[in-house]
Order: C-alpha cells, then structure tokens, then sequence
C-alpha cells in the first residue's frame, strides 16, 4: 500500500468504547485506578482494537532499520560508521542487545537495511530493502531527495503490513545508525518548533566539545532548510535519515491495520513525530514504552501526549526500551481479559 | 530452619564478583552503562550467585501471605474485613491481578494464610499456616506475641525454603490484609526513626479525614510502644502485622539460600526494613522492583538504598509491582549471558 492510501485507511479511535473500556476497569475487583498506567494502557488497547476486553496481543514482530547518514563525517559521533553494519550483523545474528532482550520477552526480530553504505549483505538474515546508500549531510544539503523519503516510508508501511498479515498483533521499532541521534535532533526541531540547543543530545557517548557542535549543526541544518511542519515529507526528506522515515511509515502501517505501536527514544521519538504530523490519529496506534533521556525524546514524547511505560536508564537505540515494554502492554490486556468483577466474584465493595 | 539458624547463614556477596561483573558488562556490544539498569541489576545477580554471568532466574515464585488487623476495627480503611478472604480466595482461584500479571510473566503463585481471622479454609487452594486468628489493636496492644511474630518469622522463613528446595530461582511476596497499611507504616516510623505523618499514606482510596485519623492511630501506637530498632523483634510484634512478619522471613529464607528476593510496595518495604534490621546483608539480595506512590515506602526504599526498577502507579497491593519486575531481572542475566563481546563479535570500539 502506498503513503497516501496509508494515511487514508488510519481511523481515531471510537472515543466510546473507551468509556466502555473504562467502565470494565472500574468493575474489577481491586480499587479503581489501582493498576494504574497498567488500566490506561488496556483502554487503549480496547480502542485499537475496538472490543472491549481488547485481544491478547500474543504475537509481537520487532524490526530493526539499519541506515547510515552523511552527516557522519562532521565527528558527530565517536563510534565509527562501520559499527552500524557490525552491529545490523550482531542483531541478525542473535547477540546484540535487543537480542537477548527480545527472546526475554517472545518478540521476533527482523533486521531491515533500508539504508546502509555498503553493498555486499552484512548478514544473510538482514533484509536488504535498501532505498540508498547512506544521506547526504543534512547541514550542507538535503539528506534525502523527496522520492527517497517517500519510498523509505513505504519499505516501513510495506515491513508493518506483512507483519500484520503473518499474524503478528503487536509491532515495535528500533534502529541502528551510527549518528542518527543527529537527524533526530533536527526532525524534532523541525516538527515543535524548538531551538536546537533544546533538543540536541549526547546520544550514546558524546563529550561537552562533541555536543556543541552536534548542536550547531543542527542549528546550520535548520536554517539551511527552513523546515515546515506544513510540508512533513519535505522536512523528513531534507534532514532525517532513511531509518527515521521507515520507522515512521511503519507507525503508519501498524495504525492502518489497527495494531499497536510501540515505540522508545530519541530516534523512535522524532520518527512518531513524522508519522503524527502527516496523520495525527497515529498517536491514537503508538504506544510509548520507555522514557529516553536524551532531551530531544522527552520534548517529542510531550509533543504527542504519550506516556512512557518504562525508565529502566536504557540509551542504547535498537529499540530495546519498545521491546521491554512489552510485557507491560501484554500484562495490560490480561487484567482486562482474566480479572473477576466485583458482582461476579462476590468481593465486598468500600463502605461509603 | 529457625529464625537464628537463617540469619547466621545470610553472607554479604563477595565486592570481587562485583568488580568481574561490571568488566563483563564493560566488554559487551553497547556503549558502557548503555543499558541502565539492566547492567546494575545483572552485576547484582552475579553478587548473589557467586557467578559470572549469572545463572538464568528462570524458574519464578509469587508467594502471596494473607493476615487480619485488630486496628481494622478503627476505621482506617473503608473495605470491609472480609475482603482479605475474599481477595485470599480470588489470587487462590486465579482472578485477581496479581493472578492476571503472574501469568503474563510465568511465575508460580500460592497464597499462605498466616493469619486471617476466619476458622474455616477460604478456598481449597489456600496454604493454613495460620500463627494467629488476626493481630490486637496496635493502638491499644502489641499486635502480636513475640513468639507469634517469631512463628511468623519461621513461617516465612519455611516458605522460602520450600521453593528454593523444589527448583525455584526466583521469589516475590506480596500480601493481603485490609487495613495492612497502617502496621507497615508504624513498622517504617520505628525502624527509620520518622515521624507518623512522615510515613502514613494513603493506602488504597483513604480520604482525608481518614488519613488524619490512621497517622494519628500510627503515632498513638508509637507513644504508647516506644519501639526500639535495637530489639527489631519486639517491634514487629508490638506494630506489625503476621503478614509483615512472614515476609520479612521470606526474604531473609531467600537471602539464606542465595535466591533473590522481589519486593514492591509499602508492606514489603516494611517488612524488608526488618528483615535488614535482624540482618543488614539481606539487602544484597533484595531487588526493588516497583516505586510505591505511600510516603512510607519511598522512605523505607531509600533507607535501604535500593533503586526500583519499575514505576507503573500500581498501588493495588498482593505484590503486583513484585511480579512485573520478574521480566526485567531476567532480562537483566541475559543481557551478561547472550551478548557478544566487542573482541569476540568483531565490533569496532569509540575512536578517542
């Protein structure tokens, strides 16, 4: 399905069932609001799913888009680039850390090369979707023409939908890309409308020097570009990678098919952002499941009203803080699905 | 194994696996400290194992101790007394929430009375080791004997060891007990030398006025005892409850056998604080898993330096927030168990 059909088949949620769904809460046997983020995330899965109990979301797929970006080259980050293959091949292979962390939790993981520099296979179990070989530097030029964006959309709608068809019930996404924090920063900018000193981070390892030029290129992007949240696909195009704008067209599936999302940092963060303003009603699908401390994250996750499940202190990308949240989300649906009600149990309710 | 026995065999964990566990977790594929907490709970597991990496905790059990109060009878909760049956009876049939989380994350639940006040067994599936029909009015008495408290104590003790005899790796306590707050804040006051109104919350749906009256009742019952941490025995009897007693045997049994121990919220805080009382070294092997909303508990939390893993606003008592930490500490030992290392999987390291 392609970008605009996409966007099209995504609905908000029925605001009704969710008093249904809320309802349900109140009537099982423990004191209202007492399982707290635990009851929110089941009325939410109700109004995805539009039943109340919602379904079990048994059946979780986590992707992991790999890209490299231009920008590199600045020093934005000390790792070098080649560590965004290395480290595509350590996820196929089982023994990176959203690995051990998926297999904790019964998630499948997919690695996706949507935009890596090389050209041989890095591992035969990554999927090669390449849409270009790495951006260009965001603050000299856009990072990707506008055909490229679209299409990297659309390897993440494409990846959602034929999770969804294999019977998968609940979708995360991660990402490896050397320097994508950068990107990330400037498409959070970009869409709040925020300095870049105040979304700028440390990603994973940055000193002070290395932070106040990552800053400052941001800023340069910026005013570059002159992004508009009017025109999301030019702004995705002209300074976010092409894992960004796959995780993105990914939310995107998962909400057309309405299946939940979940999402975790700084990368996830500024793709949901893409994906929110070419379609608001996502967010309705997205599923926040852990709190990053990069401050760009935090920015973006208030922007989009959402409210991260889990702080466990995780900074290293992949998607790992999506997939821990996802026995949360599953333990959300039993209470829904499993617990007696006060009339049904014969439990005694307070005295007034 | 009694009480002396179990404490004589608790030994703090060695510092030297510490120092191995860390330049483990230092030499896999992620940025150091990348994972947060997952790193510092691993190195906690290598600490309580003697091994690095540690074993897998793979095999879970939820034990859930049910008691009756003498201070119920003041008014310091507005559920009726037979909803500790009730609810005894709903985890035993597997309707409750911590039934619902318990299954999402494989552990194994039994519920113990160790004293409710009713003669007759609620549900077939209810352990009896019961030491007392329910406590006396702290307010008015000492709650508890101090051989019933030491029963407890045993009771506790005996659970643990049961578990770890037949294969588990894992425990959690939770408990059920309507006006159970009230003991555990008293608990709290006079092993961590607060203030009442520092430490009585509001447990589940206290209204103002209430609460006034319950920390009034808490600091009564602290006048009138004048409880000393020097004697932690005496003051678990003269404040607790049979279920604060129990748990704090739990975890000391488990401490005893080099088993981690889950706790959550403000009763086990409560009764983690005397159990650290009897013996400081316990603590090496308790895991935080849930931050408490109760004032008490972030006091007790903090005096015992530990860091909870999750904070989902769960305040429904029964160990809930003991149980929804159980995926992430096993995450944790596959985390040092799974991972590759940057010599052995090829990956490059930060350029200086």
């Amino acid at each position: 399905m392609n970008l605009d059909d996409t966007l099209a088949a995504i609905i908000p949620v029925d605001p009704a069932i969710l008093t249904t769904a809320q309802a349900h809460q109140d009537d099982l046997i423990k004191p209202q609001g007492s399982l707290g983020l635990l009851e929110s995330l089941g009325i939410q899965l109700c109004g995805i799913a539009g039943t109340c109990p919602p379904p079990f979301p048994e059946r979780a797929a986590h992707v992991v888009f790999a890209g490299d970006h231009g920008v590199h080259a600045r020093g934005v980050s000390p790792w070098p680039q080649e560590v965004t293959q290395q480290m595509a091949a350590g996820i196929a292979a089982g023994v990176a850390g959203v690995s051990a962390l998926a297999r904790q939790v019964g998630a499948q993981v997919t690695v996706v090369d949507v935009g890596m520099i090389c050209d041989e296979p890095v591992h035969p179990d990554v999927e090669v979707r390449k849409v270009a070989h790495g951006t260009a530097d965001l603050s000299t030029a856009p990072a990707m023409t506008r055909e490229q964006a679209v299409a990297a959309l659309e390897v993440g709608i494409a990846k959602a939908h034929e999770l969804v068809d294999a019977g998968f019930q609940i979708l995360s996404a991660g990402e490896v890309g050397i320097a994508n924090t950068t990107p990330a920063a400037a498409l959070i900018a970009a869409f709040t409308a925020a300095p870049a000193a105040e979304v700028t981070g440390r990603g994973t390892g940055v000193n002070d020097e290395t932070l106040a030029m990552k800053t400052a290129i941001v800023q340069t992007a910026l005013d570059l570009h002159q992004p508009s949240a009017d025109r999301p696909i030019d702004v995705l195009a002209a300074l976010g990678g092409l894992e960004h704008a796959a995780m993105a067209g990914f939310y995107l599936g998962a909400a057309s098919r309405r299946v939940p999302a979940l999402i975790d940092g700084v990368i996830a963060a500024s793709a949901a952002l893409a994906a929110h303003t070419l379609c608001p009603a996502v967010t309705d699908y997205l599923i926040a499941g852990h709190r990053s401390a990069e401050p760009g994250s935090r920015r973006a996750i208030e922007y989009l009203n959402l409210s991260p499940a889990l702080d466990l202190g995780l900074r290293l990308g992949e998607g790992t803080g999506a997939v821990m949240a996802l026995p949360v989300v599953q333990a959300s649906a039993r209470v829904m699905r499993e617990m007696a009600t006060f009339s049904g149990a014969g439990v005694s309710t307070p005295v007034e």
